[in-house]
């Protein structure tokens, strides 16, 4: 009963800015709603994201708790446990991360690891009875992402993908301007995402085993964006690649544009760097234009239009979509971001290598 | 010596921005200085440019007034005549067009026409005597736009284009940016310029043999933004052609979208349309980015940075150009906007032709 009344409650704050219909909504934003026990999340990898960006996000989530760690680092697990009072017992390495099958603490895999190692660990982790978050890109492959699909459906277990960005509101008021025409039918949209990455070429994101390059890492946030604020999906890829360190990048992608059609007709010219800095998406419709300026950061995302700036709640992001995953769960409502939405962006990256192999177009399956 | 003092005015005000080095200047414009007698200006070619545009700048003018008008249109000469008091003297067709060498009331010759007529127009405009605006683009060729520079240089007669963002305060400030590296050295510009064009496939923008489609018409606001902000010219390009329309657009390009790359290894990745309205570019360097959106509109420039927006006068561009135009011409200073300049853009317009013809990359000459 009192989840019914949350679900409701929340599917109705879902749908708020639905209802306002063509006006630019100015609303405050809701977290989902609590779940009665916090769902246990276990982190496996524990770089730069895990330490710095999900362990702190886990301190301010009220529906999931950071129960486990998975790590190859024996000198982190002591460092983790004092940290975040992790007993001994949830403390996994990748020789015994099957046993956590066995553990009633940990609810949730939250996989963090390099993107090549993202399938194994997804599937391992559905088989132990685990649902899973997955970080993007979902994996190497449109293959891998259905072996994922597959594992988590077959062990009846929930899969979601790390894009937080379609859990920020001024994202999803983007998403809305784009669904519902707000601005008439979406015909243009360019995104720029990147950053300079002055890694060694050791560094497993210059790496190609390891699914590194800039079109990979970066270049999902130019897709999603142009996916979610067209609101449909590419049907032909042209793609171009830019290298100006050939020593460092010879095995993946420095700088990489590409031009995606839809089928209503929009376009999209995209670009991702591992080179120069980026952080830009420009929407044109038919009656006017909407930007975010930054619109794939941690925080900070900045919403304008052509009737003028639209100022938003600036959420933990990667807090509420672990929330929200974790309702989710309790709730067996959909996910937000499914398994599915991961696959759909690799399906666009493989057009697109092929289009940058062939130089020519090539149609998305 | 009165002009000598204005003209030492003048420089300081053009260095003044420059002066402020790495600092973010929120100084008031000054217009170019006054000259003694105004110029006299004669518009070939009345259409929405001349009429709703021009003229209107003209009476803002302080130092150029208009003092004739060329057109091939009747009933034009009797509205223009009496609203704006032009004698009939100095009221010329195409077939008399020539005579313009006898009139002394007329100094300054602005080619309003379709693009496939500023050639010849220009250099019949230099051949009598007259100095030379020329809309852009410059011409169709480049050999076209070599014969105007070399026929106003054998007649010692002054040329610029139309660009009138160069004389734009936003646009000079961002121009400034990179030339000055205030954020550091450009990596990256993405610009978009376009309208949804309407027009029927008889409107001579639609149509080949009048240098119609939307690179010709808005992509040379996009290739000057990424020139002017990166502050070098491009050595190659790569571009692609999108068609919706194709009954309309069986000729001239609809939308096209294109890649510059620079020899300090920036890139720019560019798109124009006759489709889809754009009007922003961004620009990243090192050290943060600015955009200007809209970037190439006649009024209303927005500048932003990562610092903070810059807000400078809104003036108008064009009265602004003319005005310029005339001081340098009475001082015989180099125009901001040469032909050179123009001649630069049809370089890329060409070697981007030849992109979209080959589907390869082409180095541009």
């Amino acid at each position: 009963m009192k989840n019914e009344r949350s679900r409701r409650h929340f599917l109705k704050t879902c749908a708020a800015t639905a209802l306002a219909g063509g006006a630019l909504a100015q609303q405050s934003w809701q977290p989902p709603p609590r779940i009665e026990n916090k769902l246990g999340v276990a982190l496996v990898g524990l770089g730069y994201y895990s330490t710095d960006v999900l362990a702190p996000a886990l301190q301010q989530t009220r529906n999931c708790a950071l129960t486990g760690i998975v790590t190859g680092t024996a000198a982190k697990e002591r460092i983790w446990s004092e940290k975040y009072g992790i007993p001994r017992r949830n403390i996994y390495n990748y020789d015994n991360y099957d046993r956590i099958v066995d553990n009633d603490e940990i609810d949730i895999i939250y996989v963090v690891l390099p993107n090549s190692m993202h399938a194994e660990y997804t599937i391992r982790a559905a088989r132990a009875g685990k649902h899973v978050i997955c970080e993007k890109p979902m994996a190497l492959s449109v293959a891998e992402c259905e072996s994922m699909i597959r594992a988590c459906r077959d062990n009846g277990r929930m899969l979601s993908i790390g894009y937080r960005m379609q859990f920020e509101p001024h994202t999803r008021e983007a998403m809305r301007f784009g669904r519902e025409k707000v601005f008439g039918e979406v015909r243009y949209v360019t995104a720029s995402a990147g950053f300079q990455n002055g890694s060694p070429k050791t560094h497993w994101k210059l790496q190609k085993a390891y699914g590194g390059g800039a079109l990979m890492d970066m270049g999902v946030y130019s897709i999603q964006g142009a996916r979610y604020v067209i609101h449909e999906e590419p049907v032909s890829v042209t793609a171009q690649s830019f290298t100006v360190d050939p020593e460092r990048f010879d095995e993946v992608d420095e700088t990489v544009t590409l031009q995606l059609e839809f089928p209503s007709q929009a376009m999209a010219n995209l670009m991702t760097s591992f080179r120069a800095s980026a952080n830009i998406l420009y929407a044109s419709a038919q009656k006017g234009w909407f930007s975010m300026n930054p619109f794939s950061g941690y925080r900070g995302i900045k919403l304008d239009t052509i009737r003028g700036p639209v100022a938003l709640s600036d959420i933990n992001q990667q807090a509420t979509q672990m929330d929200e995953v974790a309702w989710c769960i309790v709730n067996n409502e959909p996910m937000r971001v499914p398994g599915e939405e991961g696959l759909r962006d690799l399906k666009i990256i493989e057009a697109t290598r092929e289009a940058l192999r062939s130089g020519r177009k090539v149609a998305i399956a």
